[in-house]
């Protein structure tokens, strides 16, 4: 269990450092082509591995990744993590908590396991992974709705 | 007064996006030439500017800088306000915890006014500043104990 001055603080670590993100992959083993990925990521220098170690034993979920440069990433990912996660945290919240509460809504709307989704529903999620991602300011996104509905409709899965 | 998860959350904030800095800084009318400046520094956003502000309202010490980039600066400076905040948050930090322990540690051994410096006093807190400054990873440090020795000595004001 975490106390509640744990979960305050670790609230103010990731309005300051720390990301919530929701992702349309392509996956080719998918029956739709594309996996939808919700996933909070803390990033550190690798001197600082310890504290991510620290973060990791308090909120459960997730696995820390060494990358090539001199970052170490700490990964939540999986709408029952990420709702889990946000879900102790959000009252603490300040700057990030907007986002959270509509991560929260989003994972809440929707089957966890992606697989089951239909069609119309993957382009319902996709639709309001445009919004929560406009409100996260992500310049570097590629596949958006645009590009799944594109996909469906060329696969003959969704009508135009 | 702040609450317990006040504190807590900004101590994570801190430890997520903060800084605290010590400096020597040239001062042609100083006596000796150099001020020591100490601060506590949060950068956003200017999106974010209302953080900040309220921010600025719990640690009531400091002010909110507007940069002429995307960026705004809330500066906590001095040795009595940083260590009136750091005193208030060092129990909840983790990252920078050692970090504001040397940093209270500094402040606490030297008077206030650094114009009450002697020379032997000032080598001695340049010293101290250059160490904390290991600590903290600063790479851009110009001004170092060894360039306040020279000033000293070239002044006449500390011998070789």
């Amino acid at each position: 269990m975490m106390l509640n001055k744990e979960k305050a603080y670790i609230a103010g670590f990731l309005d300051g450092d720390g990301c919530i993100l929701f992702q349309l992959i392509r996956k080719s083993d998918y029956r739709l082509g594309f996996q939808v990925k919700a996933s909070v990521i803390f990033y550190q220098n690798k001197k600082y591995r310890w504290f991510l170690l620290w973060l990791k034993e308090k909120l459960k979920y997730g696995y820390i990744r060494d990358r090539n440069d001199d970052i170490c990433e700490y990964n939540i990912v999986g709408f029952k993590a990420v709702e889990e996660v946000l879900g102790a945290l959000y009252p603490y919240l300040r700057i990030k908590h907007d986002q959270a509460k509509l991560a929260l809504g989003i994972i809440k709307k929707y089957p966890h396991n992606g697989r089951d989704y239909s069609p119309e529903m993957l382009m319902k999620i996709a639709k309001d992974i445009d919004g929560f991602s406009f409100l996260n300011y992500s310049k570097k996104r590629t596949i958006t709705s645009r590009t799944v509905k594109k996909h469906l409709v060329k696969s003959k899965l969704l009508s135009p």
